[in-house]
């Protein structure tokens, strides 16, 4: 089965340089904004690389919508993807769905789960691009959103579905050089292959994982169905913390002003 | 005493015009980045108006301490301010308190309470200014954090200290023009003269109160401390009304796949 070739994206994607996204006296260059470049190069080289298998999430429903005009139910359309994974993590809601047609197709939207899919064989990566200002101290980025992550695990485990979807994360860690970015290093790091007990879920951040890709130790031996439990059980647990630190917090301490 | 005059500030926003912060070639124009150059620019019309008054949050901690410098302990730089409602919003910690000293100041800081302190007879107006791009529907901003806002009155109500602080916010709605986003209208409001009952927490955003500035009703009859109490009520419900949700979004749907 062809797959990315990560090492060689890797060292392609080392000394990479892209054109500083806004002006040097503008001053801060913040997280998105620096992020747009890089991840568009990503995308050309892994394009050029695989070139039928790479897309943007929107350009794949696109594409398969396109090769399929006789599907026009969301039902149908939804038919198109063999895993149900899949469907859930790269269709849009219903009414979008139903929406399309070729002469509506759909517009990039800020939150797909995805940067770039490859897609081949009915196996489906997802690939996010996190960049990484080298010259800041910078706290973890958000990753993806807990909740859809534990979605995706019951997914996988009602429709024993657990190998068409793979989570993949670049890192490209840059620093400023005149009117360019350079990237110095780059890391790569497959959600499924950590330990789903060690992820940080910060629930007061829109309950993303949040983790720096180069640290994510890529140790887990188990089995997908073992990760998808270990997860939903790791979840549960934060949740349930998480509760009890909102009732600890936000709660017992301001009762005595409203009695 | 001396006040912000709103309406003035307010026929001086209107039509005001500040270079793009980034390329138009380098395509979105985010948040942050658009909302920079109209802050700087209000806080300009304001410090020409009110010289001695208007400070940048980390200038006016500057300030004070740089005019004491015989108060080096953080319990001296603390009694600076008369107001512990003033004191709890715009302080630093203790760490960085303790390590300031006239050669190692404060620097800017992204969360930070205020963009803009008006000072006066030990009288504060915390100001922050909320920027949005008309061509685009936006979600209501992050305000304040809730928990932020619920410990502030609950400071207010242990020092029986309603009237030191106002929190007040300025919303710049503006279009692109060539090179240059001109502010179209510009709106002002009065946290505290909003009814404390209906302000929408987002739990999920960081805690984060949200409105279109534009939008907050300046209802509110009652006094401040009334105002106060009303809030920790409002802010109470809310964090049990999250609780609950979280219960039943977050942990119930996914006990099955873990026992």
């Amino acid at each position: 089965m062809k797959q990315i070739d990560f090492s060689r994206l890797l060292q392609k994607l080392e000394n990479a340089r892209v054109d500083r996204p806004n002006k040097a006296s503008s001053g801060t260059l913040s997280g998105h904004a620096a992020g747009e470049p890089f991840e568009k190069y990503v995308y050309h080289q892994l394009k050029e690389e695989y070139p039928g298998n790479i897309f943007k999430q929107l350009e794949l429903l696109n594409d398969v919508y396109l090769r399929h005009p006789e599907h026009i139910t969301v039902a149908q359309r939804n038919a198109l993807f063999s895993s149900p994974t899949a469907l859930f993590l790269l269709s849009r809601v219903h009414g979008p769905t139903q929406a399309w047609s070729p002469t509506h197709i759909f517009e990039e939207r800020q939150n797909d789960t995805a940067d770039i899919v490859f897609c081949g064989e009915g196996h489906y990566v997802l690939l996010d691009v996190k960049t990484r200002n080298l010259s800041k101290q910078a706290m973890p980025p958000n990753i993806i959103s807990a909740y859809k992550l534990a979605k995706t695990c019951a997914y996988m485990i009602d429709n024993a579905d657990f190998e068409a979807v793979d989570i993949s994360y670049i890192e490209i860690d840059w620093q400023e050089e005149g009117s360019q970015l350079r990237c110095l290093q780059a890391h790569h790091a497959d959600l499924f292959k950590s330990d789903p007990r060690k992820l940080y879920i910060n629930w007061a951040a829109v309950m993303q994982i949040q983790f720096h890709v180069c640290d994510l130790p890529q140790t887990w031996k188990g089995t997908r169905a073992e990760w998808a439990k270990a997860y939903l059980e790791a979840f549960v647990e934060s949740a349930r913390e998480r509760v009890k630190v909102m009732q600890e917090t936000y709660i017992t301490p301001f009762l005595k002003y409203i009695q």
